[in-house]
């Protein structure tokens, strides 16, 4: 495509003009990063469509151009379940990250500013449908499959919602038709820990220095929102850090799962830009497919897919297994041809991340036999 | 009693000389704050003694003296399933809190200066103990019924361990053994959000400005594992604060589940001392029956009880029902008559506080029969 720009597997292409966006408010000339693997075949009906969780990037797969695993590395490639011998994979860096789309972190062509937190609401609507000119310049009209895990499910719904006639089928993991209390009350209070930090500074911190300590303090809930109280207690019980690891503090790290959060914690803050995540998170609260109708079965109505895989973790506690249900249900009403699989994995909401010996072969039996 | 103050239905008593801490270091005339309610009987074989969860005071129940509700008001009282017409029942406010019993935030005689994070090292036990010179002071050899409710549960369990003799039975309410990994984090990040507030001032901050910041976040995330997903749903959804109540801040409270911890987050932070936050939190963590012989059995074998009774909720993930029934199981194996009830209240671990017409009728029950 002529607007795009290759920098290892990572692809570019531009909106041009206004992007107007679904809250109100609208983007100049925003930056969409995808990558993909496969090949379009010669009628470009072999097209899957991936949008992400919260905080992945678009390198769903390693490839000859980017050899880095991916984020979901063991689902994705020539043999996988996602065989991309046999698909042409597309995964979008969502709209609002900072992965190479346009999101808060980005520069406001029009004011060369920031846009920090001038940036629209975001909706994943939004993120949904800035998948349009991307399947539009890659001349794909309609897509065979639309995948999404956790917040990319929600993503993958509300576009089979607003394009129906370009989604063909749904593979929705550990997601939902809409976010309920619990898991609004857990991200309402991540983004409170971010902006209670003096380093927050209202939003205009420079960016790579912002609110470092809140956003420590927010990986940590969401660790124990994506894992499960049951894997903690096998994986770690009442374990003792070792005690050169321990200090004076009376209150320093002196459990072994305290340890393990503080590691998640270490790891998270230096990759992804605070704002950024409040967007993206305050997003999830939003969604909701009964904002179609006013019932969440009149917004899944709107689909038009001759099926659906629907997969959830009985030990979710963000995405509980009855939203999956849900979701399943009113797939089904809606006239697709619906299988809904509940996975005992303990790891919780993370599950589809690591417990990878039960969904491949569901994910890969489901496109087997498609 | 010669020591004793009464301040409303609030009574004290100075635990004079050293009192020496189970994990080091010692208190110096410490003071024990308590209620009671009923007649201690000729032979003084009607005593129930109560110790209270994290945060509330020695005020279980209103009195002549003090007519206020207690924290259990629908639970003790002239005819009420803890019967003071029958029961003379004493409660005891924990040693490191900040409602008459000495804790950080009282002054060290010695060096006439707050506490503060000097305080030592705090153990249940340390609580449990403190309530020995209080019996002796009172003429009682044996408590009827040792009582407690979620920390206070371990901290009756610690009573019967520790003080066998003067313990015949035990009504444990939502608490557990020892503190699963869940539980550990959760707290661990409570008080990190407290410590990582600015205002904490590494625990010197001055009596009553404090880290307000960091204790309203630690509020909020005490709710989320106080209460349960399901009674978030039933009770708020997805509804909406009115327009009214709106800002223009695109973070600003938006769902009915926000505002309501607010408000919880408003009336909390004004009353409970931030470092007793912080070593209460960590006695809890700390306490585990395994530390007497290596398991929870051998633990609860050290008890000498008759009879007791385990209460636990299937919606409380704080401490989850698996933990009641371990703890009933290891009560009957050492020998008590055990009655176990798993309560389906919707309102996870607070549901003892509010479900009321599921917890009388089994306490009720159970101490009218024995």
């Amino acid at each position: 495509m002529s607007d795009s720009r290759v920098a290892g597997a990572r692809q570019f292409l531009t909106l041009p003009g206004e992007y107007a966006m679904r809250r109100g408010g609208s983007l100049t000339d925003a930056v969409l990063a995808y990558e993909s693997w496969g090949t379009l075949n010669a009628d470009h009906s072999n097209v899957v469509l991936l949008f992400t969780g919260l905080s992945p990037s678009a390198h769903a797969a390693s490839s000859a151009a980017d050899p880095a695993p991916g984020w979901w590395e063991e689902m994705l490639g020539p043999g996988r379940p996602i065989d991309t011998d046999r698909y042409f994979v597309v995964c979008v860096n969502s709209l609002g990250s900072c992965f190479g789309s346009t999101g808060p972190a980005s520069r406001n062509p029009v004011t060369n500013e920031l846009y920090s937190i001038d940036f629209p609401v975001l909706s994943l609507e939004d993120i949904a449908r800035s998948a349009t000119p991307l399947l539009d310049a890659l001349g794909i009209d309609t897509v065979h499959t639309v995948v999404g895990c956790s917040m990319g499910g929600m993503t993958a719904l509300a576009f089979c919602m607003l394009f129906p006639e370009r989604a063909q089928r749904l593979l929705s993991v550990s997601s939902a038709a809409r976010a309920a209390p619990f898991a609004i009350a857990l991200r309402s209070l991540q983004r409170e820990m971010v902006r209670r930090d003096p380093d927050w500074q209202q939003g205009r911190y420079p960016l790579g220095a912002g609110p470092i300590s809140g956003m420590r303090l927010a990986r940590k809930l969401g660790m124990m929102s994506y894992r499960s109280a049951e894997e903690w207690t096998q994986r770690f019980g009442r374990e003792r850090v070792a005690a050169e690891r321990r200090s004076n503090d009376p209150f320093c790290i002196d459990f072994e799962v305290e340890s393990y959060l503080e590691a998640h914690a270490n790891k998270f803050t230096g990759d992804f830009d605070p704002n950024c995540y409040l967007f993206l998170s305050r997003a999830m609260d939003l969604f909701d497919a009964a904002d179609y109708g006013g019932a969440v079965q009149s917004g899944v109505d709107r689909t038009s897919l001759s099926a659906a895989l629907v997969i959830g973790v009985t030990t979710d506690i963000l995405f509980p297994l009855w939203q999956q249900e849900e979701l399943a249900d009113a797939l089904r009403e809606s006239g697709a041809d619906v299988r809904f699989k509940a996975l005992t994995s303990i790891q919780g909401h993370d599950s589809f991340l690591v417990d990878m010996d039960r969904f491949r072969p569901v994910i890969g039996s489901w496109f087997a036999e498609l």
